[in-house]
């Protein structure tokens, strides 16, 4: 059994593609990716695990032990560029941490464990985000294997680099081989930490549903042109970014998003005559979209009405939400309270390998507050106590799947 | 007497610099603004004036009659890229057909009469608005003739080419020389046009603020920062953009617009941590700016605070509001009753070389209508009728001013 702490195994782990800044940049097929996943691939053989990487670069060790299909625990070791100590990393090495204490404490599996980390979730490097767990559930990975990094190598060059035959990525596809998922994440909102609580359990990973606007009216002199007679495009556009808010401030399941905008000529001088934005629209709830779809398109509508302008509105992305599988949260949920903690019920509003996952296998993830809410840089920062509580809620939740 | 007419004259203009998307370029310093200068200089010695050019480009032409201060009918030839048939060339030509009215009628003027044609009106050449007169009346030119156009060519070097001293511009400060000053032009606005009335009265040119102003909030995940811990920047931007509609619209003599507006980071997943926009205030008289601005420092502070936002605010550019004389403005509605048209009182959104003379001259502007308050574009357009209209009120006024 390994002398090594959780608290060791992350500054360890901080150190595999560290910056000067004090974050991590970890990308996928490099050589600090493969370092990082060797190390724990080490320490989990070390614990009597069997490791392997799968035809898309997923990494897994396999407790054998028990029977039928596994209980799964992963999360990612790859990072965003600057990222922190503990996004997606804190996920694999509670995992290690927590097969630890189960070889500690003599626990005899009835069910495989295997921990597991999938390839590239951040996707900085080809823009492919979640490659490995696409991969993993059988997703078309023609194009994500096409696309290419900024020195020009694709997605499947630089596999055949590391030794992965891109052609045999279909070979990936085992999530029918899982019985049961469970991730553990850092929040990377809020919430956890602004209400004091150190567990959060979710009930669903948010929909996804990312759309770009467009209003168009007439361009004008911002000095002739009486107020009365203006139909300003930006105005328009400043309705919906503040009707929107209102809609999503009065349902807690819904949050909404309007992070690019801009009016066009873009003169100081000019009453602009047209304005796109983005619409990021995230309900947490798969029987939320059609409503808020709906509310979204009505309320451009009426703005254009009368304003005098034209809406159009044009789906860029839609990811539905994913409901997590309620034996798997009442697992988590127990074993939260067997560390005398009251978990959070709480929906994701970020998208995880779960997400993918969780429609072929009954899954939970588990969250760990974020100070402050932060993620993707390197003031990322989760308590190394609210780390090791994760860790030991993980342990009991696969002890329950497991037993 | 030139047997030309006011249409044939504006059909001439249109052909020097007319491009073919049936748009007009005529820059400061050029062989098109030389050809068509030279052209109204031919036409107005014709009719018995005594061309001349000063010391910035200007053109001036005097009819040598009577004694004192001369009454100066003005406007510019040159024109925005790819402009229009009438936006300034007609205050000049129809200056000359005045004349020529005048000489056919008979009069004799008590006070001399100069047509003039002010420099690089525009500014698109150098970047220098207002460039004649603002030497006419004494501004300090040294930034304007340092000024480079696109190929590296300052404003000082464009001078000499064409025979001027750029050392001696002070030489045209001669706006104490002027006894009354009228210029036609353009509406460039929509409110003539729309009311079906053919003339305007400019009482005032209306003062130009402009500003930059910022918000900054927190940058967070669109994902997974509740709505309510947010400090959107964009948030409140739209709401200032709003709120200053509504200041606006509910003062006739106000204007005000956002041109230019952006959210940053600016991506479609990150709630935007700050806001930087454009806010053009156009206040019609004298004493509204200052309640103006201070309402708007006030608004963008009160936001903020509501908001969880720091704001700040940056003077970019600012030209107080400009009151023509009200005996030229008397002058002017009398020339039109004669013609038997009710004039429209009305203030100048944009700006005018009147707004540079009128401190120190009396002076006043007639308005024609502009169709759809187009201008700055090939689709600019005045009915040939109101051309003449305004060509007749123009004669009127200054048979009054210079009897």
């Amino acid at each position: 059994m390994s002398e090594r702490t959780l608290a060791s195994d992350l500054e360890d782990a901080a150190r595999i593609g560290g910056l000067p800044d004090g974050g991590v940049s970890r990308f996928a097929f490099t050589p600090e990716l493969a370092e990082v996943t060797a190390w724990v691939s080490d320490e989990l053989e070390g614990l009597g695990l069997e490791p392997e990487t799968d035809a898309a670069g997923n990494f897994f060790a396999r407790w054998p032990a028990g029977e039928g299909k596994p209980v799964m625990a992963a999360s990612h070791l790859d990072t965003v560029p600057h990222g922190g100590h503990f996004d997606g990393v804190l996920g694999v090495l509670t995992a290690v941490d927590a097969v630890r204490q189960l070889r500690r404490d003599g626990f005899e599996p009835l069910r495989p464990i295997v921990v597991g980390a999938f390839m590239d979730e951040e996707g900085p490097r080809f823009g492919n985000g979640l490659f490995g767990s696409r991969a993993f559930v059988g997703d078309d990975m023609s194009v994500a294997l096409a696309n290419r990094d900024a020195e020009g190598v694709s997605a499947a060059d630089a596999m055949r680099a590391v030794g992965l035959d891109p052609d045999r990525i279909d070979e990936a596809n085992r999530v029918a081989d899982v019985g049961a998922y469970v991730e553990l994440h850092i929040e990377q909102g809020p919430v956890l930490d602004q209400r004091g609580l150190r567990i959060g359990v979710v009930d669903t990973i948010t929909g996804i549903y990312g759309y770009r606007a467009e209003l168009r009216g007439e361009t004008n002199h911002a000095g002739t042109t009486p107020m009365e007679l203006r139909h300003d495009a930006l105005v328009g556009a400043a309705r919906a970014v503040l009707e929107l808010r209102e809609r999503a401030r009065a349902d807690d399941r819904l949050r909404a998003t309007v992070g690019r905008l801009e009016a066009l000529p873009g003169a100081k001088n000019i009453v602009p005559g047209a304005c796109e934005f983005t619409v990021d629209l995230r309900p947490a709830d798969p029987d939320q979209f059609e409503a808020a779809d709906a509310w979204l398109r009505a309320t451009l509508d009426r703005i254009a009405a009368e304003e005098g302008l034209s809406a159009s509105l044009h789906v860029d992305y839609a990811v539905p939400a994913v409901p997590m599988d309620p034996a798997v949260v009442a697992a988590i949920e127990e074993a939260a309270r067997e560390q005398g903690v009251e978990p959070l019920r709480m929906f994701s509003g970020a998208g995880h390998d779960a997400m993918l996952v969780a429609p072929y296998v009954p899954a939970g993830m588990i969250f760990v507050p974020s100070r402050r809410g932060i993620s993707h840089s390197p003031e990322e920062w989760t308590d190394t106590a609210d780390c090791e509580l994760g860790a030991r809620v993980l342990a009991g939740t696969l002890r329950r799947l497991a037993s």
